[in-house]
């Protein structure tokens, strides 16, 4: 079995490398021994910090046609599609996003329907194709209604993923990816970066400031969870999905309140301390949009599962990357 | 004010054209006075039976990009986009259907991107945005799950003008049409032109098979509510629509057997006889996908309308056509 993930220098990109080629014991092992090579393809090359001969490490420009061609040739057996322009630049920079978010997708789905052989297509979508006007819950039959460039891109992509399966030309599963809690390294100009930053930043000793109020609520999904959940969706058969193959990943709801609840209890009172209040108007007005209530019944009916709670994240996160 | 309309040629086209610049009294006389030059645009020259110097008939191919160019230059204040490859040709034709229901919108889109002026862009989609797994009442708010290709075509074409109107790259509405009965002309070998034909063949005085059950339902709209509601969607102020350019237009749900109990009641049990019952399991099967039940109280706020019953629809082909 061959593997290519496209994007995957970025934090879930090389967690998701990780876990094919070696799964901790928590993650299950659904491909370790199947896999004879896997490609992680990225702008830049990263890597690892373990030897594996079935790993190749090649950095190019997803965007570029002969580029693809190559790369799907042989064509994989399945693709991981994680590279995007973020909500902030694909805003910013709209060509730049309809450029790699919508066409290099399309370009992707263009040469599965000219190869013989049908991969399966995994794309990391987003909960961010809801927003504006939207019923109090949402489910996989609420209309996407993105308030961003980079939500309508990655809407466009679900759509033609669908269509391109449902005509056998590819065999796509698309997740709408909560937001990801809690995110390893520095922050970054994302408006979620504060949901990472107030777990992250005191267990390192540092201030970090909270700009939203303490009763915003976001949904959240652990990086462990993510990679399970794109891993998983691999191994459902095609039959299960039934006429819609985009699926909203079960994440967890919680206030700002409960996660440094949860930090006090796993870190004491001196590291919350380190959490200090700078509101800031236009990133909750921002916030305040996102959708926080979801069914997902059928996500969890297709196998995939959500984090257990917040304190679980943290102690993992603790576990991981501080201890 | 300088209009254009691209898809001229079909029967819409063609009733559009002669209702913006002439319109019939019940139609309203929305621009009438205000017009001074409209380009009907389309594949081939239909010369319409009136007069008119300020039209003026253009053939080409909108695929084209310099032909777009030059079409866009100077800018119209109002683009009607009716022009499309139909649900079966585009089942038939993948690569035509892309090309021509996505990427030729998609670059009209960006000509009016890079232009200064930001036209009126009324986009003619459909409710074959919907189809397999629904609820039971579809409304703006139920997510697309097209089951053909023309109807995701249709459905990403409307999420590209939702995102270029919230940029201000053009000021979009997309109008989600119903089965449109009584088409004029001949059958056709669309899976809905049994709709038009068990009323136009009779009144013909020719046989017309009528492929499905008595209780098949189907949501329509005549020729003429097309129409006033395409020329009403580009009298709406933007500020009016939310965050949503997209509208179902409220049809109405009729059975068969209120087709032909109406057809009866204007025409006599002799014009009904000619009806001839030929059940086709396989038309059936794909009538019976098709959302039949709206709730379209967003259109109506919006000062959409609705036909008033078969009757009135067949009453006024009779007085348009046989008569």
């Amino acid at each position: 079995m061959r593997i290519l993930i496209i994007g995957a220098a970025g934090f879930i990109g090389q967690r998701l490398t990780k876990t094919l080629l070696h799964p901790a014991k928590e993650d299950g092992s659904q491909y370790e021994n199947k896999i004879t090579g896997l490609i992680s393809f990225d702008k830049v090359i990263t890597t690892p910090p373990f030897q594996d001969n079935r790993l190749k490490i090649e950095a190019g420009d997803f965007c570029d046609y002969d580029t693809m061609r190559r790369l799907l040739d042989p064509m994989p057996d399945i693709i991981f599609h994680l590279a995007a322009i973020v909500s902030g630049e694909a805003e910013k920079d709209f060509d730049l996003g309809m450029k790699v978010n919508l066409h290099a997708v399309s370009q992707i789905l263009e040469l599965c329907k000219a190869s013989a052989k049908k991969p399966i297509f995994v794309f990391a979508s987003t909960c961010a194709v809801f927003g504006g006007d939207m019923p109090d819950i949402i489910s996989d039959e609420t209309a996407p209604t993105p308030q961003s460039s980079y939500g309508t891109q990655k809407a466009i992509a679900e759509l033609l993923i669908n269509d391109y399966s449902r005509r056998g030309f590819v065999d796509g599963r698309s997740l709408r990816l909560p937001t990801i809690v809690v995110r390893p390294g520095k922050p970054n100009a994302a408006t979620s970066s504060f949901a990472s930053s107030i777990i992250r930043e005191p267990l390192n000793g540092v201030v970090a400031k909270c700009p939203v109020e303490r009763d915003t609520r976001i949904y959240i999904h652990s990086p462990q969870k993510v990679v399970q959940n794109l891993v998983h969706s691999s191994t459902i058969p095609a039959s299960l999905f039934g006429k819609n193959r985009i699926v909203t990943l079960p994440g967890i709801t919680v206030s700002v309140d409960e996660i440094l609840t949860a930090l006090e209890l796993l870190a004491g009172k001196k590291t919350v301390s380190l959490v200090e209040w700078a509101p800031d108007p236009f990133i909750q007005s921002i916030v305040m949009t996102w959708p926080t209530e979801f069914s997902t019944e059928r996500a969890s009916s297709l196998g995939f599962s959500r984090d257990e709670s917040i304190t679980q994240i943290i102690k993992s996160y603790i576990k991981e990357e501080i201890v």
